[in-house]
């Protein structure tokens, strides 16, 4: 690993803790008992969430703020450099290329990053944790469950939604503005508003497995199964959609 | 069609399957039972909707991004060019001039992309369309209909929430900013916020036409009436405040 | 009139009912019965008015965007140009000076505009406006009543909530950012969920007495009393509002 | 005290004023009997800090807009400049130095804004302060409290929230953007959305100390204990949260 990667390395893990610290943080202020947040409802979920990602992405200036698998894995289909510094006159001075060797490394770091910011959030609620509350309340603060259990449909819907996200990240480019990481922000609001109804909208592989191993090995009292049964269909739609995502944007977009 | 026309046919095709997709699905959320977004309320569903044009912005850059017939006639009205290609230094390089032929290609395609859009929500919100609900309420995922019924005053509704944001949108022009995509969203939300109470702001002929005659041809089931009687508001309501509002433009703000 | 204070009159006229049409929309949404938004909560409310405010700034391009008596008068106290007009280069060539002519005719197209704004409000939720509601709640629609009647307290409180919009409005200047419009709009949005709650937020007296005028005129069926023992109240807590921060920004940000 | 610092000083008054009477405001807001936005939820009182924060931004642009003892500390441990002034073309004139001189007269600002910030929201909402309401809702208006009191998680929970807050507001350097005051705006509402659950959120000693005394002291009819007994947790809780963001910044950002 150079040192830039080592750099993007860091970058990730900070970022995506910081991601999952709030992210996760958002579900326990709305559904764990006692908290200031109680019941707050669905669209201040999606806030959270967004918000979550705006202040990863600032974190994790140092890699371009992936901070999701399905992201990493979209721009290494579609080709596109995962990071770039640049110079004075905006001129591009070193690169990260997208290969297979940078995106283990990207990956491993949000799936680290994931796990600690999952750990964190944990101790930010650990007196609502500690409270009395139902197993899988406890489970859905980490990680995602459908609403109606259905393997192959739940999976449809993460490759849909994750293929909204990777695509229109992707198409950011030819649209320039000064919103910076409020484009993402409000790209992650909107999907969960309109495609988080059926499985809560993972789509992203780390953020949900990162978050379960977590939930798996905390010494959290009463907290029952980690739905390994599911697990894997937050981690397999959003990597086919991040990958088509990438397809259709090596198709349509460059 | 030339070279720039057929990717702008496809590109408007793109931007309103998203548009109509987030924008079907929020819905979906909020009213199919069993989601997690379930009675999320009104300000949801205008983030929704919002952000669904937010997104559904991005992915059509190459055709200036109209999603909707309103929007192409209200250009054609007020005479201002369909899509323009910038080179270097922001000299206009090619344009899409405003014809009756180009805007045939635009609206046809956004018909089509807001049938395919229309389509993958149904897929994304299968295992809740298959559940038991209201005939009505699975109507309502697709297209819109009034919360008192009058044709009459349901149409002067239209016409208002479209002259809004036809007029707007052309508004934008002399006020620069960095909101990009932005700025239109939140003029989405603020239109559902203000004007959506009666009818539930079409504004869009193909918004409502195309999910309608998705929802005639899909085999949803438990599915009722398309109201074939009411789909006319939709259509001619927003066609006419987008003309309305081409007129409005040409007098006051060019 | 000249031609440029010509132009900037019938701007503040669209401006002023296109932010009037809309904010009068949202509380109808809210409060009619048998709206798709009603009992959508406050947030909504200040979403739906700060919204309006951006499409009113929008659409008020051609005279500054008052769209508000207190903040033409806090420019006047304030020594401060009510519009500018820049050529290349940002070079201004002409501006419209704060003179109290200027400003007579600044307000009388306010109150124009505001008038006409809930008019078209009215037709556009006309079904609702003709179902059974009670009188006070029709007359909510279009201007502000106190939470508790207190004469002199609703007055501080309008006093306050004004002074906050017009200072922080004319302390943009000194924090230059890319959001247009938006800025007001959030501030908007930010006044009404803190200081709302008292008085409704005037914060504006055309926009509190040209609905009043309005709702005073109109074949509303059901209507009750327009509440004159009230109307002093948003319009002189307002405008002293206005003045003070005008002289506070002399003092302070100048 | 120079004239810059003497401008700094009445500079973050004004804005931490701004801050702290938007933010008590939406408080009384949504829990104070009888007001318009009563119940209104989370999302409202995460939107209403958030917007408080845009406003105070705005407001205290001669100081670098700290408004809050743990940023201030924060850049103290960071060792960047606390305020700078640029000239023409982005040339930086003068700056205020990150010295534990100035860091007294930033605070000491702070806390005089906070106090009286919370006496104009008390003015603003008198009439609902003086009808029935339990103590404790009436103090919630002004400071802080833990949903379970647990005083060394409580503790953690502001230090992990705090962190954040200053952490990334040290990040938005790297990452340019025409977002303004918006940026810390939404960060607040996340932060709020997010980690806000166990403790209401004070990630500031002077919002909450400020108007705790001002509680105190204010003659609120039917007032209780201001509860000093946890006054000390939003103290050290973000002071220590802000230093620990200046260390890792120093590590990690510069």
């Amino acid at each position: 690993m150079g040192t830039l990667m080592s750099q993007a390395f860091v970058s990730e893990i900070l970022g995506t803790a910081m991601l999952i610290l709030l992210g996760a943080g958002v579900v326990a202020n709305v559904i764990l008992p006692g908290t200031k947040g109680f019941g707050g409802g669905w669209l201040l979920i999606n806030f959270g969430w967004g918000l979550a990602v705006f202040a990863g992405v600032y974190t994790a200036f140092k890699s371009g703020a992936h901070l999701n698998p399905a992201v990493t894995l979209g721009l290494l289909t579609a080709d596109q450099p995962f990071f770039s510094k640049t110079g004075p006159d905006d001129v591009v001075t070193v690169t990260l290329e997208p290969t297979v060797g940078n995106a283990f490394w990207y990956i491993l770091a949000q799936l680290i990053g994931a796990f600690l910011g999952a750990a964190i959030a944990w101790l930010a609620y650990k007196k609502h944790f500690d409270a009395d509350a139902d197993a899988g309340t406890k489970l859905a603060v980490f990680s995602t469950g459908p609403a109606i259990r259905s393997y192959a449909w739940n999976l449809v819907t993460e490759i849909v939604a994750t293929f909204v996200l990777v695509f229109v990240i992707l198409a950011f480019g030819p649209t320039p503005s000064g919103l910076g990481p409020l484009a993402v922000a409000f790209l992650v609001v909107g999907i969960g508003a309109s495609l988080g109804g059926p499985t809560g909208y993972a789509i992203n592989p780390a953020r949900d497995l990162g978050p379960r191993i977590a939930h798996a090995v905390l010494p959290i009292p009463g907290k029952g199964s980690s739905d390994w049964a599911y697990s894997w269909v937050p981690v397999v739609g959003p990597i086919i959609g991040g990958v088509l995502a990438g397809l259709a944007a090596n198709a349509y977009l460059f």
